[in-house]
């Protein structure tokens, strides 16, 4: 059940705007106004009541799915579909999400308008859903833990199989099947398992690279479960340490901490960006912490907020977001700590309990 | 290495929009044009000559990848950086992807440019590069024959794990394993396995359903093999088939055979999906039918052209396409075969030879 709050707010966002109905293409808004996770779907909310438009591949998944919104089976492309409707319903003003709208596309859509809506038709509002999809509902934060609660067992029962020789694919899939099974839709991103000088790499994707008898291992992965991310880092060690890993491991974890202490509602994102760099200027190695503390999760493994050193938005309860500091010596190696938490009225909730201590295979 | 003449042909496609440069900012796009496989980049090009952007993060996996064009690593967010650079390099139009670009984005970077080059720097060009990428060169169709290659094995050897009482997602999870020990960086889409009722949904994404003792299993999955796309689909059945199955597999494999047969440079791509439709529209079956017959396959997994019917362009020689009719009754039973082909001048070569004869399991 889609909860009629999210509607209703979206109602009054709508009012706000100045336009009459709104337009919504992109599907992870379309995902949480309605329910409906097909690849091919439009909305169009009108106050609280929404017409849903997609095609007749769809026809079967949309009635299972859609919750509280009518459904046309279009049989021309959704988006110039649902603009007709809305013309031929009298709207005389609908919003577009000039974020997520292409040139193309907006120009395409004002030439098929009656000429006299073609001036004043559609309305740039900006990303109005994905500033709602920015504080996470009750439905939407028990999902959020769930995933997360997943991610967290999966590494656990992943560990086994992280083992000298084995290739980083090897261990991706182990941790891929088992999410499978344990009902993830997917996974949220392209799964990161990087050894020895590959932890270098921020990104490093698993290769058929082999897992190390000596050096650091990072594992950065999310599951999908019930339309929401979970997204978790951490970094073990193969072997004994040698100089200066044990430093590096131990200075990002207390960014990471530091981080995750001063996440609070009412705090900016830049504070807790600054949090967590600092530490890591003081350790002396700020300069190979190379891209911003965190970011929010949530439908999409990548929403607002941005945790970076120039964003001035304040934190609010109910966001959740990623803090994940990290140090990259290129040809060396790299270590990157994640966790997902909620951002609360005194604090936060963290989402991904498991343990960030040292840990030696 | 990029082929010099993909730079050449780009350049001269630059030449005739009138724009003296050209802003890219699709990343297969820029895959195409550079090798660079990360997930933060653009370029300029200028000529044959082009610059990529990319952030911190990707220091050293741009070094390693990007294949004669210059590195700039930027520290501010990489579409702005190229402009400004573009402008105190003394360009003066650059072109730009409007069916690429959203509307925000454009109006970001018109504010940005000097007051003076504000109405005159950004010039609509349209998806120069999506139209030469239609067109594979002899590097490119290498690859997508080893791609097809692969995914052919990974059909034959997956069959084994397809008995009823498996689950959808432990068919899906051994393929995708092999595929990944096999090289693949990753699926090109979501691994469809559809069994008994499912197979009636086109999109039947893997899930913990068990394949059935009596029924299709539609299976639909490819791979991303050295940066290019498969795409195949197969319809097996376990044990006997009910009134109607045998009969519309039959239906679907002949106006699969006959959108094949149809394929030839010169031909437009609505006489091939017409083929196709055709022969399902003689057996009565063209209503479940929902969807066009096949698209274009490269970089990406869904590239131009469309197969539908009312897709008035001609095919050429070097065009990689699907050819996948399908019928799907829903509550009863689906059935989808789908082969991918490079377009030649005598007719086409199918890339995904695997039997398509009825098989059953």
């Amino acid at each position: 059940m889609i909860p009629t709050a999210r509607k209703r707010k979206l109602a009054a966002a709508i009012a706000k705007s100045g336009a009459e109905a709104l337009l919504v293409t992109n599907l992870a808004d379309v995902r949480y106004l309605s329910g409906f996770t097909g690849s091919n779907a439009v909305i169009v909310m009108r106050g609280g009541r929404g017409t849903l438009f997609t095609d007749g591949r769809y026809t079967a998944q949309a009635a299972a799915e859609v919750d509280g919104l009518k459904v046309v089976i279009a049989d021309q492309p959704v988006v110039p579909t649902a603009c007709a409707w809305a013309v031929a319903e009298g709207i005389l003003s609908c919003g577009f999400d000039e974020t997520q709208t292409t040139v193309a596309a907006l120009d395409g859509l004002k030439a098929a308008l009656p000429a006299k809506l073609r001036k004043s038709f559609f309305v740039a509002v900006g990303p109005l859903i994905a500033k709602l999809r920015e504080i996470k509902d009750e439905d939407e934060i028990d999902r959020m833990r769930e995933a997360a609660a997943l991610g967290c067992r999966l590494f656990d029962e992943c560990l086994e199989h992280v083992v000298a020789g084995a290739t980083e694919m090897e261990v991706a899939m182990a941790l891929e099947y088992m999410a499978r099974l344990n009902g993830a839709e997917r996974m949220s991103f392209e799964t990161i398992i990087a050894g020895g000088e590959r932890s270098a790499l921020p990104h490093g994707r698993a290769t058929t690279a082999k897992i190390p008898k000596r050096g650091f291992v990072t594992m950065d992965f999310g599951v999908v479960l019930n339309g929401y991310c979970s997204d978790m880092t951490r970094t073990v060690h193969m072997g004994r340490a040698k100089a200066g890993e044990r430093e590096a491991y131990e200075a990002v974890l207390a960014a990471q901490e530091a981080g995750v202490a001063a996440v609070k509602a009412g705090v900016t994102a830049q504070a807790v960006d600054q949090a967590a760099r600092g530490v890591l200027e003081g350790a002396g190695l700020a300069e190979w912490f190379t891209h911003s503390t965190g970011h929010g999760v949530g439908i999409e493994i990548h929403e607002g907020p941005r945790l970076g050193k120039k964003q001035e938005q304040k934190l609010k309860a109910g966001m959740v977001v990623t803090i994940e500091p990290g140090v990259y010596m290129p040809g060396k190696f790299g270590v990157r700590i994640e966790d997902t938490v909620l951002v609360t009225v005194e604090g936060c909730e963290i989402l991904t309990p498991t343990t960030k201590a040292w840990i030696e295979l």
